[in-house]
């Protein structure tokens, strides 16, 4: 499946408003990597300007995926091997380009409505796919993208829940976006009564 | 909305299929309480026999609901005051009736179909939420629900990716679980294109 997913940690807003960098955490990259394996998301780029951060990124990666954690729990490093650090989302751009071999489509997400891009809905999302127009899914950290993250996308996708209390973890956001889009949470196919 | 959540740490499996004791951790506290708000789950359980534990979630449990986090991230008080800490998933159910004035019907979850309890549909499970039955669904960490807690549950809903790659993080699992039940992703009102 030509998809790709950019987890960004800058530009990103603080609480304030502020247009900031996050610190990579730990869980947001086991966590969305086992997300991006369960449903056949190709890639994920962890995207961070502050490579003293890759370091620590790059030690996990290696334990899960060459280490010891490979031969004890060889599903994570599965997982983890569809990690990929980059600097900014220009470069997950290109290098998402480079593997699907044509651009990708970049569609943001958010707690809010995206203002600036075209809305796109999780059904015509499911469409792109099905016609196989590549994808690159942007989530960010903090308190959403940016108006500089904003302005690379052609497209957003809906708030998972508009209008309502919108605080999900990001982790939490990106496993409903995967389902709803490439899920068969919809067609429900256990039918006995319970 | 008639509707718990529990999140059992005894008795579940552990990676060699024996019954284990996993625990509690901060992040499973914090991102399943704001899913649980998001989705309008009255109640969290956090199931637990290691008292012990339960003194560290109280001060994380204290500082967003009464203490400092409260004052600068309200939001978060608001998910983590439907947190609640229980010895067993018979005192679970037991909390549940006596908030609903009823006796939930317990729906186990799992990676993998759980053995010796009825089938229950996304659908279906939709439907009794229609009905307004009381419903407390129950996660497993560690490597899924052991037998004693499957008995204890009436009926399960289905693996989300059956015969698939499963090993989702539960927060992932919860979320998904939580949206297929009670979001609107299959009912997509924004129609631009994109």
């Amino acid at each position: 499946m030509r998809v790709a997913l950019a987890l960004v940690h800058h530009p990103v807003h603080d609480r304030l408003g502020d247009i900031v960098t996050t610190a990579v955490t730990n869980l947001d990259v086991h966590d969305i990597a086992r997300s991006c394996r369960t449903y056949d998301v190709e890639r994920y780029f962890v995207v961070s300007p502050i490579e003293a951060q890759w370091r620590v990124v790059e030690r996990i990666l290696e334990h899960w995926t060459e280490g010891a954690g490979r031969e004890r729990v060889p599903q994570r490093g599965e997982a983890l091997s569809r990690v990929e650090l980059v600097p900014s989302l220009a470069k997950a751009k290109a290098h998402a380009a480079e593997r699907f071999g044509v651009e990708p489509r970049l569609l943001a997400t958010g707690a809010r409505p995206a203002e600036g891009t075209e809305f796109c809905s999780y059904q015509e999302a499911r469409d792109l796919v099905a016609r196989q127009v590549p994808l690159l899914l942007v989530f960010g950290t903090g308190h959403g993208l940016a108006a500089p993250a904003l302005a690379q996308c052609a497209g957003s996708l809906p708030p998972i829940r508009p209008g309502r209390y919108n605080h999900l973890s990001v982790r939490a956001a990106v496993a409903i976006t995967l389902d709803r889009l490439f899920g068969d949470g919809c067609v429900d196919e256990v039918k006995a009564p319970c």
